[in-house]
């Protein structure tokens, strides 16, 4: 593919100066919080979500991490750190995993975010994000308006989008805990696509990526006692996904960054 | 390309019933109003946004338009329309002409939107969308609050993205027109781009494509005297395409319908 | 009361100019799209909605009125027209009637909108506002993205808040109407209240007042079949309204202004 | 005053079983973050937000805090925290100091918060609130995107109200503080206020009350430099309160409750 980067920047609008791009280059840095709820699932309704030759996991095919984030990101600048409209967003998301040539990778099936570098950025990474709007419980400190990070701390998450309620679980914290959970904790595994300009039924882009962090710090994790309710809506699947039990819930600080990943298959 | 769309959907995610996709099929139905401003700014700076083998166009190389849109669109089913959300965007964009392998198109540099599917409805067509908040005044019938849609009435259109105010206009209708302008009436000419993610500086899609709409229906056109003010913004570059000169202010109905367009080159 | 009115500004903040205050000065002018659907619920649900003195309405005391609307509103100045962030806004709200002192009064009960100017404009008319998320179909004139405003036009309308749906209504237009409804046709009676810093249980402001508009200017009215649904939330009583009969929808421009009011009682 | 609370209900609107009310009733507690930029102004642009009786006060009488907070907030229901789009809400405020009968207090001039219970609680507190986007960074304990709460961890601040960027502050933290700050650390002297129905220039509410939380729980606080800007805007006056000398910036968790306050005057 020959240099076509001019005019310049990462993503979308290429300008004179790039610093238009929609998304400003990697490495990036992320600081957040997350909240999981695992839960088994009918296998069949995952096994749907995954195109050939993607297959079920071998082991436990039909468990479902669903995370709420609150995160923030910034780039090899740090400038959107000053600037926090650049670097805050929230998502929600949905993982199972799935075996391709013979591996077990952690996939995102469902994601909403509620901002646009957020957006275009898990594009480019491969995730399916649409906008959403999120709330996390924040732990809290002094006062008496939050849970403490500890045994006890209650957590409420919701997710909503086109002005419905999507999902909302619930996490009491039990104790301390070794992880935060196995179905994201795998690489991931992705697929990037823009259907043909020409509406054909074709892509233009259709390629099967793997991807993961690096230089990850984990605080110390959570786990405690989950509820979760999904609800229908007229453009979601959710309702598809619905827990046939629950695993457990977890909570932890996370800081990762990201280079890129690899093309598996295009 | 082998058919890779099972699971089923247009775009992502792509799922057990293909309604999650973020888009409906094309095609897409439009009804809206457009607002227009055309001016002459430095073709410098013009230029400067045009990738090679893209040059200036041969005649009024500096002309821009910064056009204003409110839109109601649709799929085929028409159901969108019964849940607004899903149907109701507003935008703001900024077209130039250039040239192409002899031929004179327009083409789309900056473009914000406000709704998730009038976004990635936009990758699919080469515009490079960011969100933002857009406003215009409208036309009413009855009452003081707002214009009539004849000579002296006055409109003011703006745009926002992350809480900065990006630019401004406003439009006093002078009478009838013929046309609703010429920088944004030639068929489109567009990349369509995705970095690849191994984030090495080369695309995954690097695409020149061109598309136009069908059954365009159009409203009575005025035109106008025009403002128009351009403010800075730390990852914006509007500023740079400062108008020289007005050309002239547009106020037009537009109806039109979109199925897909041409890859030119890949 | 003593002239309290140093610094100035006819609402908070007040300020050494003025013009901070969150309200400009009335006279407010209105022009707008009302969707209207009008319905009977079970009497007592009315009446548990209205403090003494007030009273069911003699005639038709379950009638309801489920209003939609999208205003463009502005001072005697004009100058919010052409900054439309200040002079747009969509609500939905619940109208019903009630018997005072021997009248007849509208009363709206609930009430949602979108913009802060308008929230605290309807506290100084006694509407108890909230913030939602509300959305209402267009009429076009060309295209297909959007009904006509004649016999056969369907048109939708939603009302979320905190992320949740609250309400949805179609309307499809049958014919010409001499009416838009008659439960939103009256004086309004509407109480304005504040409760006492104390927090004792007692109101520092507790009126019963009245007002209407002036200089009504109607488009013409069209009358239809409507479909609504009322859904739970944590926070809202709507399903305690739920409708035991539809009566009637109705769809008309609407331009208005309004100067005052009358305080009767405090 | 009678006993008009039938229907129930804190606040507006009252029902049949009182949940609606956009505010739940009081005690309600606070847990968050606060970024405190003091400085000095013109004492004569404090003196014209001061309706008589109120004068500056004796000792630094140009005195301005511009807080930035992140909040959680609930009632004593607790029940706000699991659906956090109920208790959670960020506000950027401007606090001077004047002197009252003797005293001298704390006052808010301008605020802006980013939901309705936190907007109308405020009113019923005396808060002059107004709607607007406010973005804060946050500490983080793992990763790169964030400062540490320690000396040398820079903070950044914003807000805006009708797409545009009203202020911005930076703090880069020198180490630990004995205090959050001077300038709104005393009992507040707020008027609650609302015009008469007939908008005849008088008020139907206007009192002078004074208040401040109880059960105060602080977590250590931070001193650093302080940048910052404030911006023109048409509705605003902010840049008329322009930062002469910077005096310090502090950074500071806080827990507080809030039961009632006291009328003085009305």
């Amino acid at each position: 593919m020959p240099d076509t980067r001019k005019p310049a920047g990462f993503f979308f609008p290429r300008t004179a100066t790039g610093r238009s791009s929609i998304v400003p280059p990697p490495p990036w840095h992320y600081s957040g919080e997350l909240l999981t709820v695992e839960y088994r699932t009918d296998p069949a309704r995952v096994a749907e979500l995954l195109p050939p030759p993607l297959e079920l996991a071998d082991e436990d095919p039909g468990a479902v991490a669903f995370l709420w984030a609150d995160w923030q990101s910034c780039s090899d600048s740090f400038e959107e750190l000053l600037d926090p409209v650049r670097s805050q967003y929230k998502e929600a998301f949905v993982v199972v995993r799935c075996k391709y040539r013979g591996e077990t990778y952690s996939r995102c099936v469902y994601i909403w975010v509620d901002q646009d570098f957020a957006l275009v950025r898990g594009y480019h990474q491969g995730y399916p994000k649409k906008l959403g709007e999120i709330w996390m419980t924040r732990p809290v400190a002094v006062g008496r308006a939050g849970p403490r990070l500890r045994e006890g701390g209650r957590f409420g998450a919701t997710l909503s989008a086109a002005g419905r309620r999507l999902a909302e679980a619930e996490l009491t914290l039990s104790g301390p805990s070794e992880t935060g959970g196995f179905v994201n904790a795998l690489p991931m595994l992705h697929h990037r696509l823009m259907p043909a300009i020409e509406s054909d039924g074709s892509d233009s882009l259709h390629e099967i990526v793997t991807m993961r962090g690096y230089d990850v710090e984990l605080g110390p994790a959570f786990h405690g006692e989950p509820k979760l309710r999904l609800f229908e809506a007229p453009t979601e699947e959710l309702d598809r996904l619905a827990p046939d039990e629950l695993i457990a819930g977890y909570y932890r600080s996370v800081g990762t960054s990201w280079r890129g990943g690899t093309t598996l298959e295009s």
